[in-house]
């Protein structure tokens, strides 16, 4: 077995730990007899395995006890459309557009009502996050809309904006648990799991207690409303039982690390690594302004769109697995999740070099 | 490592090859360097992955080509409001009730317009079918559903109702591939996957081409709209792509069996064991009508709920798991999906038999 580096943006590498332990756990569940994937989610059993994994999250998280944590499925698109029926009650609500899922998100919510954007980047090509200093929010806004890491375009906000009091909502997809995060700053934090969580197919939301009051749109399918599954516990109908209990197994590697502090030390020390040779290449250039840099996802290019496939084809064959950027953009992206180890990193680096003093001779 | 007779009526068993095979590839897929669950799902790696798994499911089925298979999320449950907001253009559906399920989908209906309940055996506490010869369809309505397979009270329709002509919508979760079923007689069938095909977090759906040109309602979300995710081969979003790989290997899994005709032997003769020890007891009852009983999910009851509680503890001491009845019904249900080996029925029956005899002394 050889486990190569993987830089996908997601579904994306997960603790080889975990794996590990899934595998080794995979016929028999800690003596129960059966596969996790097996088991009634009514049983005792199950029952632990989703709490551990909600009370693990909300220690790593420090999320406050007027706060629910849900897993659900459908992914960030499934939000997009929840967001606006759960919580557009004046069919108003403003966006802050910082790439392709902002927009999404944003052509979602025009379906329910009239959604305004206040601010965007798109001008810049979403290479920055815009200035958060002198929004002006709708007064008849319902929330504020924005997505604090960009996996397309590798940029991330370093700030929040000052909502004056209006709901914030954050899709922090392809950041969550990356670093430590003010659960006390949103009124919603939704997140995918594929990228620093566990497999694709369940979405983590969390959601302050006063959002559940607000009346969904007469129309909202039972499921998509999120008072059902605060009040089920997330089990409503049959939750994804196996994709929760990898989340649960990657929330415990994590605690273990030393919870989110030393993994934002670790993964500021990767990031470092590689932007620090952007910045000194004379071939590869970072896509993104300095001060909006994403630490999981890192955009960078050569000067000729010939030479980025020449680089990441031999990347590949190198051992370096994904590093093409988005079919929409181009260029090369690196994401650096947590489980992406710092050695990997560094390999990339060096081979970065390699292929730059080759190619500039 | 020991593993017990699990009889949950799902999540529930799958194939030891199929967990075993999983367990194998966890940290490495098939020279890959990486697990399924980091994969990328644009890769070509995995799109090899989901297409093998539509065409051998299409092949297990014998899948017309007029009809599109896809893998979504969140349950039946998603698939209640689906089915209306997608196909009720006439603001009525006339529905079958036979159980829980096919309640829940008519109550989710009503968000959505009128549906009729042309036929219910709920007076029968849900202990048969209907009859289904002269059934009065709405001249209006949009379609029919029926719910195949009545997981919690143990009934299967053996015929299907002949629509003339109008959509017939069949929630076949808890039969789907236990037998071959005539995919033709039906508009569209969905599927949860966690009864014979695999972990909870994916749905099936079998729906005929000309479905997907009805329009939607105006206010259905991107993602709850059938033809999306047939334009986008299941992946306009991120998929549960392992749940996908898992039911992928047990569709080769049960292709190796011989198909659906040798799956289905061999349930009949499962469930023969069960329901002809049944019909002789002194102590136990079967509860449902013998034309509707069905071959998964077999309920059964003594005379007396304290004996179904010691039954059901005893059982669970001597190695059978999850053999107490839906939480609304009480009694007993042995689910006996394609992977509970007939020796795990014969040798219930054999538990019972010395449970009969201890109590009836």
């Amino acid at each position: 077995m050889k486990r190569v580096y993987n830089f996908s943006a997601g579904p994306a590498v997960l603790p080889e730990p975990v794996l590990q332990q899934a595998a080794a756990e995979m016929l028999d569940y800690q003596g129960s007899g059966m596969s996790v994937m097996e088991m009634s989610h009514r049983s005792k059993v199950y029952q632990k395995i989703i709490d551990e994994a909600e009370a693990d999250l909300r220690t790593l998280l420090k999320v406050p006890s007027n706060y629910k944590i849900l897993f659900l499925q459908g992914g960030g698109t499934t939000q997009f459309a929840m967001v606006a029926m759960n919580l557009m009650t004046t069919g108003v609500a403003d966006y802050i557009i910082t790439g392709q899922w902002a927009k999404k998100a944003f052509q979602e919510a025009k379906i329910y009502g009239t959604p305004n954007v206040i601010a965007s980047s798109e001008d810049k090509n979403f290479s920055e996050i815009p200035d958060l200093k002198n929004l002006q929010y709708t007064p008849e806004a319902s929330y504020v809309f924005m997505c604090e890491n960009n996996t397309i375009f590798g940029t991330k906000f370093k700030e929040y904006p000052d909502t004056k009091g209006k709901i914030l909502v954050n899709d922090a997809s392809s950041c969550f648990l990356s670093e430590p995060l003010d659960v006390t700053k949103f009124g919603l934090i939704f997140a995918g799991a594929q990228k620093n969580v566990g497999p694709a197919g369940v979405t983590i939301v969390i959601i302050r207690e006063d959002l559940l009051e607000i009346s969904p749109r007469d129309y909202t399918p039972t499921l998509l409303k999120y008072k059902i599954h605060a009040d089920h516990g997330s089990m409503y109908n049959t939750p994804p039982a196996y994709a929760i209990y990898i989340c649960g197994l990657v929330f415990k590697y994590l605690l273990n690390l030393g919870g989110l502090e030393a993994v934002k030390a670790n993964n500021e020390k990767k990031a470092a690594i590689l932007y620090d040779y952007l910045d000194t290449s004379k071939l590869f250039k970072g896509s993104v302004k300095k001060s909006s840099r994403s630490l999981m996802n890192v955009c960078f290019r050569t000067n000729s769109p010939e030479l980025d496939v020449a680089f990441i084809e031999g990347a590949k064959k190198a051992g370096f697995s994904n590093l093409a950027g988005h079919r929409s953009t181009g260029g090369m992206r690196a994401s650096i999740y947590n489980s992406m180890p710092l050695a990997g990193v560094q390999a990339l680096v060096d081979y970065m070099k390699e292929f730059e003093a080759e190619h500039l001779k």
